[in-house]
C-alpha cells in the first residue's frame, strides 16, 4: 500500500518538476488518474495528500487539486571556495550540549538521530531475543567481532562492490571508534588530515581525540568534496590521510557520483594518502539504487572503510564496522587496546536480522520515510524563512542545510531557539574555523506534527527578526 | 550444602594451618568430627575430600584421613625490590596472541577470562529477554549511561562506604575503557604514571594508548603496592597519576589492607597526584567480607574509581562504570568522542539482574569455586614444579603468580609449552622492562580437569628441565 502511493506521488512529483504540470495547473480528476496508472481511486488520494505534504500541491474545495509550488522554493546552496591552513582540534562540547537538551524534550531538529517511530523495533527486540537464547555465544568475548556478524558484513560489503571475507572485518563500537581507529593506525599526533567543510562534527572530535591537526576541503552541496580543492590541499601540506563522508554527508546530504569517487581514490592513491571513508548513510539513499563506497573502486588497498548502523537499526546499539585492508593488524592492536571488543549480544541480534532479511525491508519503509521527511521539511522551510535562505536537496540521509541570509548568525538563532524549547544545530558546529556562521542544520527524520511544523515557523520568524535587527 | 561442606573443610584447614594439627597427624574420624560440627557424615566425607583436593589431606585406605602437606608448598613470591626509570610503554602485541590461541582450544591457562561454566549464563540470559522487551528504551542513545544501571551501580557502590548518586556514574565499555578515560582527563601524553609492578598488561596498554611514560612501583605479593616505593617515585619523578589493582590485583593477588588503603590515599592527596583505581576483582575475595576500595578513603575527590563486570558477570557484555568526581565532565566529553555511548541492552539486563538480587547470590558460588580452583592449582603447582618455585597465595580472584627458579626463563617455557597446546602468560607480559622473566601467570578459574593436572604437571617438567639445561 505504501509503496504504491509513493509512487503514484513520485510519477506525479517527476511531472510537475518537469513542467508537464506548471504552477496553478489543474490535475486530471482522480477517475482519470486512477485510470492512467492503474491504481484505486483511493490510493489516488492518498497519493494527492502526499504531494499536498511535499509541497507541490494545493486542494480546492470542489475545484480537486492544482499544482502549487512553494512561493519560495528555496534555492540549494553553494559550494563556499576557501583556502584554509591547518588547525589543530580542540573543545568541541557543543554537540555534548545539543544530545542533553534534546533528552529534556525539546523540538529534536539539531541532532542527526532518527526518531524511535523509525527504527525496526519490534524486530530489533525478536533478534535481541533470539540473540539472548543462543547460550554461551552471547558471554564470549567477541574479538575481532562475532563470526556470525561478521560474515554478514562481508556478504553485505560484496553486494556493494567491495568483495571481502569475514577477517576483513572488525566490529567496533559505531562508526566513530571505526574512525579514530583508522585514524590511528595510519597517523601520528601532530599530523595533517583533511576533512569535508562543512564536516561532521563526530569527525572533527575523532581528530581531536588522536591529537591531529585539521584541513577542510570546500564541499559542494550536492557533488561533495572538492576535488580541486583535495588537489591543492595535497600539493600544499604533507596529509597523512582525508576523511570523507561519501553517500549522503552530513550536514549537507551531498553523494560523490561513481566517477568523482574514482577520482578520489586515484588521486589518493597517487599521493599515497589515506582515504578513511565514512558510509554510515550509505543505505539511507532516497531514490535509485544504493551508492557505492568508494571502497569498491580501490585497487590499491588504500581505502579504510568505516560504517555502522547507528543510523539504521538504532544508535543505541552502538555497532559498526570496518574493512582497513592491510591496516588491520594496527586496528586490531588498537581496538583491543581500547576497549578490547565490542558487546557481543548486539552483533548477534543484527547478523540475525541481516541473515532473515529483514533490515533490507526495513531499509526499503525507512528510505520512503526519509525521503518525504526531508522533502516536507524543505518545503516547509521554504514557506517560513526569508528570501536569501538556502537548503539542501539531499539524496539520501535525513538532515538539511539550511543557509541563512548572510548577516544572520546560526548562533544567535540556535540560543534564541533553545530559549523556546526548539533544539537545532548551528553552522559553528561543523568546522573549526566557524566558516558555517550563518547556517543550520536541521533533522528531519521525525514524524510529522504540528509542533514540529509550528517549530519551523518560529525559527524562520527568528530569522526575520534577525535580518531587521541587522538592518 | 556446598556452603556448609566447605566451611567445615574452611575450619579444618584453618586447624592445620594455625598447627592444631601437624604434617603426619591422623583427623579424628568422620562421627567424631560430624558431631564437633553439628553436620551429617556425608558432609564431613565432602570436606574431606576438598581438603584432599586442595592438597592438604591424604586418605590412607582403612586408617581415615591423615594431615598431608604438599611435598613441596612453594613459598609466596616475595616482593622484588628495584629503581626504575619512567620508559615510554609501546607495542604490547601478546595478550593479543594469547586470546587468539585460546581460542584454538590450547589449556587455558593464560589469560583472565573465567571459564564459561563459573559465569551465570542462564541469569544474563534471562535478564537479557527481560531487557529485550522494554521496547523503545533499548534503542535509545545511553549517554551516560542507562538510569537504570547508574542507579543500580550507586547502590552497589554505598555499599562499599561510597555514597554517590546516579549521576556521578558513567558508564564505559569495560574497565580498559574507564582507565583510558581517567588517564586522559588527568594526563597530557608523555606524562609520568606509576603503576604497580608487577602490573595487569591491560593499564600498560592504556598507558601506551594515551601515549604516557611508566614508572613501576615494587607490588607485594600479598600487601599490594609498596608505600615506601611510591613515597621514592613522588619525591624523584612529577607523577601525574597512579593506577592501582587495589584488590586482588592481577597478576599477584595482593589485597591492600584498609591501612594501606588510607595511606595511599591520603599520600597521594598530598601530592596532589590523582589515584586511578580499578576494582575490577573487588567482588571476587575468596574469604570474610567484601574488601573496600581505597575510593571509600577518599576524602579530597581525587580517587577515580573504575570497575568492570567483565570478571564476573561476562567478559562478553563489555560493560563497565567510571565514578571520575570531579574529573565527570573531561571523562564525559571523552566518552562521548570515542564512541559516543555504551551499548544499551547489556546496561539494562545488568541492571536488573543486580536489582533482583541475582549478581549477589551468584557472587556467592562463584567466590567458592574461585577459592577452591586457586588453591587446587596452588596445590598442583607445588607438586608438579621444582624446589625454588614460589606461587603467589591470592585473597581473591581466580589467577595465581608463580615465581620459577631464577635462572629459568618464563618466556622459553611459555613458548615450549605453546608448541604443547598449553597456554600460560610469561612474565614479560607484566613490565615494560622484563623485570618478571622468571615468572608465569596461570589462570585458575576452570574445572578442574586430567588435562589441566596434566597440562600443570607438563609446564613442571618443563621448568626442570629448563633448570637442567641450565646446569
Amino acid at each position: 500500500m505504501g509503496v504504491l502511493y509513493n509512487q503514484v506521488a513520485d510519477k506525479l512529483q517527476a511531472l510537475i518538476q518537469e513542467g508537464v504540470y506548471r504552477d496553478g495547473d489543474r490535475l486530471p480528476g482522480v477517475r482519470v488518474l486512477s485510470r492512467q496508472f492503474g491504481v484505486s481511486i483511493s490510493t489516488v488520494l492518498q497519493a494527492h495528500q502526499t504531494l499536498e505534504g511535499r509541497g507541490y500541491l494545493q486542494a480546492r474545495e470542489r475545484s480537486g487539486y492544482f499544482v502549487k509550488l512553494p512561493a519560495l522554493d528555496a534555492p540549494e546552496p553553494v559550494m563556499r571556495r576557501h583556502r584554509s591552513r591547518p588547525v589543530p582540534v580542540s573543545a568541541r562540547e557543543m554537540t555534548l550540549e545539543l544530545c542533553a537538551d534534546e533528552q529534556k524534550r525539546m523540538v529534536p531538529l539539531a541532532t542527526a538521530i532518527p526518531h524511535p517511530d523509525y527504527l525496526p523495533l519490534r524486530q530489533i527486540q525478536q533478534c535481541t531475543l533470539w540473540a539472548a537464547r543462543r547460550g554461551l555465544e552471547t558471554l564470549d568475548y567477541a574479538f575481532p567481532g562475532k563470526e556470525c556478524f561478521r560474515r554478514q558484513i562481508a556478504q553485505r560489503m560484496a553486494t556493494l562492490g567491495v568483495p571481502i571475507t569475514p577477517d576483513d572485518v572488525l566490529a567496533t563500537n559505531g562508526a566513530q571508534e571505526a574512525i579514530i581507529l583508522a585514524l590511528r593506525a595510519v597517523t601520528q599526533p601532530g599530523d595533517i588530515v583533511a576533512v569535508e567543510s562543512p564536516s561532521f562534527p563526530g569527525i572533527l572530535q575523532a581528530l581531536e581525540v588522536v591529537g591531529l591537526k585539521v584541513i577542510e576541503i570546500p564541499t559542494h552541496p550536492a557533488e561533495g568534496l572538492s576535488l580541486e580543492g583535495l588537489e591543492l590541499a595535497l600539493e600544499q601540506w604533507p596529509l597523512k590521510a582525508c576523511v570523507v563522508v561519501t553517500n549522503h554527508s552530513n550536514p549537507m546530504g551531498a553523494r560523490m557520483s561513481d566517477e568523482r569517487k574514482k577520482q578520489l581514490v586515484s588521486m589518493l592513491a597517487a599521493a599515497n594518502v589515506p582515504l578513511i571513508e565514512d558510509d554510515i548513510y550509505g543505505d539511507l539513499h532516497h531514490i535509485g539504487d544504493r551508492p557505492r563506497p568508494a571502497k569498491a573502486f580501490d585497487r590499491t588497498d588504500n581505502v579504510i572503510y568505516c560504517s555502522s548502523f547507528s543510523k539504521t537499526i538504532s544508535p543505541g546499539l552502538r555497532l559498526g564496522w570496518m574493512v582497513p585492508g592491510r591496516h588491520m593488524a594496527s586496528a586490531r592492536q588498537h581496538k583491543y587496546f581500547v576497549n578490547l571488543a565490542t558487546s557481543s549480544i548486539p552483533q548477534m541480534a543484527v547478523a540475525h536480522f541481516l541473515e532473515q532479511g529483514g533490515y533490507d525491508r526495513y531499509l526499503r519503509t525507512a528510505r520512503q520515510h526519509y525521503r518525504e521527511g526531508a522533502e516536507r521539511m524543505r518545503a516547509a522551510v521554504s514557506r517560513a524563512f526569508p528570501e536569501g535562505t538556502a537548503v539542501s536537496r539531499p539524496q539520501g540521509g535525513f538532515v538539511l542545510w539550511v543557509q541563512l541570509p548572510e548577516a544572520v548568525s546560526g548562533t544567535e538563532i540556535y540560543q534564541q531557539a533553545r530559549a523556546e524549547d526548539i533544539n537545532v544545530a548551528p553552522g559553528l558546529m561543523f568546522s573549526t574555523t566557524n566558516k558555517f556562521e550563518n547556517c543550520l542544520r536541521i533533522n528531519t527524520a521525525n514524524p510529522w506534527s504540528e509542533r514540529i511544523e509550528h517549530a519551523v515557523m518560529r525559527l524562520g520568524s527568528l530569522v526575520k527578526a534577525s535580518m531587521t535587527q541587522v538592518e
